[in-house]
């Protein structure tokens, strides 16, 4: 089946707001139905043995729909993401081109376990004017199946079309997927670490997302010891599943000596366990490891090694990091800002906490994810990561022969932006 | 060997602008030397009995010389693209939120035969802080060696690191380039269709460009003929050669009968070889082929094709264009935006030729190439499409505990783009 993505490009923000204003009545009006499938999924899921922190996520329960639903309300009252002018220019007397934001045409949106999540992106896709391909879980087919009928008839009732949005159920469709890179722009994964690089190995497709995120906090020889330990504190502890917590400690070789001990008592107190490099343990408590061991723990545990200076920390953190985001804790300006130019990462910090870098926290928003990539969009994406571009160009008969042959010049006169005639 | 993108991220535009100015110093003063290799390359090329059109792009003279010294003088003059405050949001008291632009990192340039290329490419990459892995076609791989030489010289006599630029000479390194996905951020292939279709096809590195252009003309029935036949003359006959010169026309059925003769005789006078399908041919004198077989010529042919109306034409467009360019010729202004909002395309034109679509036509300056894909950079791309952006957010000692907690709130205040700590 076709997506119909040149409809959709040429929906009206009317339209798709009145859509996602059905999607949100219809999932209201029909929550108990909802919730009825989502019992069956569940129960099928106890009798397989599933891990009680998976079936957390399966579940679509009240809280769930009312956050779905605060998120569909907060989209319909964002501005229409198309159309916006970021280039007006009259190239010659009656030859004027405009750069337009338009969708980006059909994305793949491939994920696990929750289901609140096909209700996310595809609300997200729908404000953006792009068309999806929907593919969840297995465990949780029967919610699935139930939301996305609601979402699609939503869709339809607003005059959007029918093909718009496709579900995919069988799981030997994600390799096809995978595969379609001439009909697919754009593949979002939502799950596991393992089932992100699945995806980003197995695809010609480009894929925004991030597989892991290992994140780095430097204590720099010029460290606040009073900023450092609760920052490091937060990054670890806070939310330990994030994919920006806190995964390796590099320490400046200076201070080790002073700050390891008050560092270790601090997350001693909170159960954080402690691995290191050998020269680490010389100072703390810390099971030796060396730093190709050091990993994503996901966690109660961390890393820590020390460096000569921000160089070193620097070419560690290019080296073993993912490019999600790394901090610097430092009173000296120059040190950091170095530091910030250096680090190859979507986040770059100075005295905070790891743990901030979030779309809804940098205020953003609607999220669509964190992107690890440097093409494109990068670090917390809102809706702008669903947009691209196109150059309209309008004319009267307008021909390169006549600028060639020196029978016309090019004026290039930059126009009003709210200009344009389209 | 390991590119130094650390280091050329902290590089002043100053530094940068004094490597470009090197070079162009280099260039001029050796220039003899450079004529010199590229005779030897010549010499080669004649004996392997390569074709004229080829030899011609192997040919580095006075005349390529000089108007890759010209490239440089403009890049120079060029802003800074690096440290752009695209967002500056204070997200609460003392923390403070910036996107700056910042370079991609490693950029991996694959061009056949143009030495020039070579210049010109190494040059826009310096300009915006990259390092660059540059390989380049064996045919000219003395001209290549001493352009390298030379350019290389003037960057780490700039005081930029030695290994911000590497040249790969030997062919298995392509593949090995293309196997590079961890270390290499941005493939830039400049050749041929069959040779950019391989990189495309052989990485999982994102790559930029295009590989064949396969631009649409539709000629709506509002169209004036008066400028439909000059500008479709002009679009298939002003340079044949090029990815934006029209292969296909689309012409609407309702004025095929009193449009096509006019059309017919236009492009005969100018030798353009026609064909068209069965339809077409009960009209004009056109050798008969199915859609199927519609190509991009690069040449004195068209194919040609009736269609019913605007959305016959999009449909047609996206299933068998290149998302290149594309241009309607109608009067009906609402047609028109129509077709521009369906085409998928980089660029949509109304009234004018697709050979516009050029970055020194849309008054961009130093071009790094046209990209068809939709992700990131789309149509002719200039500086900013070798740049990305990294959030820096600079604290004192905040964590995100007190949000959870309700302790704190962020009060999310935009700042002014120049008050960037950076």
């Amino acid at each position: 089946m076709k997506l119909d993505a040149a409809s959709m490009a040429a929906s009206s923000n009317e339209q798709r707001n009145r859509a996602l204003e059905n999607a949100a009545e219809k999932l209201r009006a029909h929550a108990a139905e909802v919730f009825a499938e989502n019992e069956k999924d569940l129960a099928a899921a106890t009798e397989a043995g599933i891990a009680p922190a998976v079936m957390k996520r399966l579940k679509f329960n009240e809280d769930k729909l009312n956050d779905v639903l605060a998120g569909i309300r907060q989209l319909v009252s964002l501005p229409d993401p198309l159309g916006k002018v970021s280039l007006a220019r009259e190239l010659d007397e009656g030859l004027r081109l405009y750069r337009v934001s338009c969708p980006i045409g059909v994305i793949g949106v491939i994920f696990e376990a929750r289901p609140d999540a096909l209700v996310q992106i595809s609300t997200l896709c729908i404000k953006s004017g792009n068309c999806a391909i929907l593919k969840g879980g297995k465990e949780t087919t029967y919610t699935n199946r139930a939301l996305f009928r609601l979402i699609h008839e939503a869709v339809t009732e607003a005059g959007l079309p029918e093909n718009a949005l496709l579900q995919a159920e069988q799981h030997s469709e994600i390799d096809e997927l995978l595969s379609c890179d001439r009909d697919v722009d754009l593949l979002i994964p939502r799950g596991s670490n393992a089932f992100v690089q699945y995806i980003m190995n197995n695809t010609k497709i480009p894929v925004m997302g991030h597989a892991d995120g290992i994140c780095h906090i430097y204590v720099d020889k010029a460290a606040d010891f009073g900023k450092a330990v609760p920052i490091i504190v937060d990054a670890k502890t806070q939310y330990t599943a994030a994919c920006n917590a806190v995964e390796t400690l590099l320490v400046n070789r200076e201070i080790a000596g002073e700050f390891l001990p008050l560092l270790a008592e601090a997350l001693k107190a909170e159960h954080v366990r402690l691995l290191g490099t050998r020269e680490v343990r010389e100072i703390i408590d810390v099971t030796e490891i060396t730093e190709d061991e050091f990993r994503e723990y996901l966690d109660l545990a961390v890393s820590v090694k020390l460096v000569k200076d921000v160089d070193e920390a620097v070419s560690h953190i290019n080296r073993f990091g993912s490019h999600h985001t790394d901090s610097i804790i430092t009173e000296d300006r120059e040190t950091a800002l170095k530091f910030m130019q250096m680090v190859d990462s979507a986040g770059v910090y100075q005295n905070c906490s790891t743990r901030f870098a979030d779309g809804f926290r940098y205020g953003f928003g609607a999220e669509v994810g964190i992107s690890t990539g440097k093409i494109h969009a990068r670090g917390p994406v809102g809706l702008e990561g669903l947009v691209t571009y196109k150059y309209k160009l309008f004319g009267d008969g307008h021909i390169v022969g006549d600028y060639a042959a020196g029978r016309r010049q090019f004026h290039f006169r930059d126009l009003e932006k709210d200009a344009d005639r389209d």
